[in-house]
């Protein structure tokens, strides 16, 4: 439990922040749904510090959001990849996305979710603009938007 | 900027993240949407220390989140109401809520959000599951659920 004084809060928002309320630990599951798994890239791309991830890694494997498999034996190396708890955070992903889309970029979104083979993008209820279906994560892709400093279209796997 | 060691992320979660992010500021927020207003309401409720309650509700109200309106003349007293900008974090906080209800909550959801009228509680999506309607914080209201120490039904504004 990260957040010891939100402990004694009955309230379902105090718990899950306890999990993915600490500095960095949303950013670590934003960047594994984007498919980000290993350590160095998670590094790279968060600009946070070795001992930090590592504790952050570790509080979000043991909450069960994330899982930790060796891919490879000689040696012993390790990725981090989304558990179905940790992919039910997907609508609070877009949900905070979308609200900082609206309220906090200046050239649009740096980033679009789109619903896979309809196209349309997803608002902050995770709700497809072109079907009206709400999606989950399997059924979304990422995108650069207007706001990226890529070139929009569909951001590659794993990411930069 | 409260986490400027997001600020070279170009993400609009990142920047969600730098507003509401901080410890305290999104069960700020949360007692807001339940009718919250005043300082020691907040102090009380959050068991948070002043000086952090302080920076708190400047930093939320800087942002645009909150509105600080004088309710007193003499002595001066003000008060804390969601912004629109405030209250567009809804679709975030229901879907944080409904995470840690599925996830977290050993007793059952220890608060319902209901579709005022229609009585159908919130799903993730903020989407009525009697009527299918995506729900905004005006046509919500806040319910004692199973897992609450208080008995289940309407949750009175503002709240103890």
């Amino acid at each position: 439990m990260l957040h010891r004084d939100y402990a004694d809060q009955n309230c379902s928002i105090a718990r899950a922040l306890e999990i993915v309320g600490e500095r960095w630990s949303l950013l670590i599951v934003r960047d594994a749904f984007l498919g980000v798994t290993r350590f160095d890239q998670f590094e790279r791309r968060l600009g946070v510090a070795p001992n930090t991830l590592t504790a952050r890694l570790r509080s979000l494997t043991d909450a069960g959001v994330l899982e930790r498999r060796r891919y490879n034996e000689r040696p012993q190396r390790y990725e981090y990849v989304l558990t179905p708890r940790g992919k039910d955070l997907f609508p609070a992903i877009v949900a905070i996305m979308r609200w900082g889309d609206v309220h906090q970029s200046t050239n649009g979104p740096p980033a679009v979710v789109r619903h896979i083979g309809c196209g349309g993008a997803l608002d902050a209820h995770a709700r497809c603009d072109e079907c009206g279906l709400i999606v989950n994560a399997d059924d979304a892709e990422w995108h650069y938007g207007p706001g990226s400093r890529h070139e929009p279209g569909l951001r590659p796997r794993p990411p930069m």
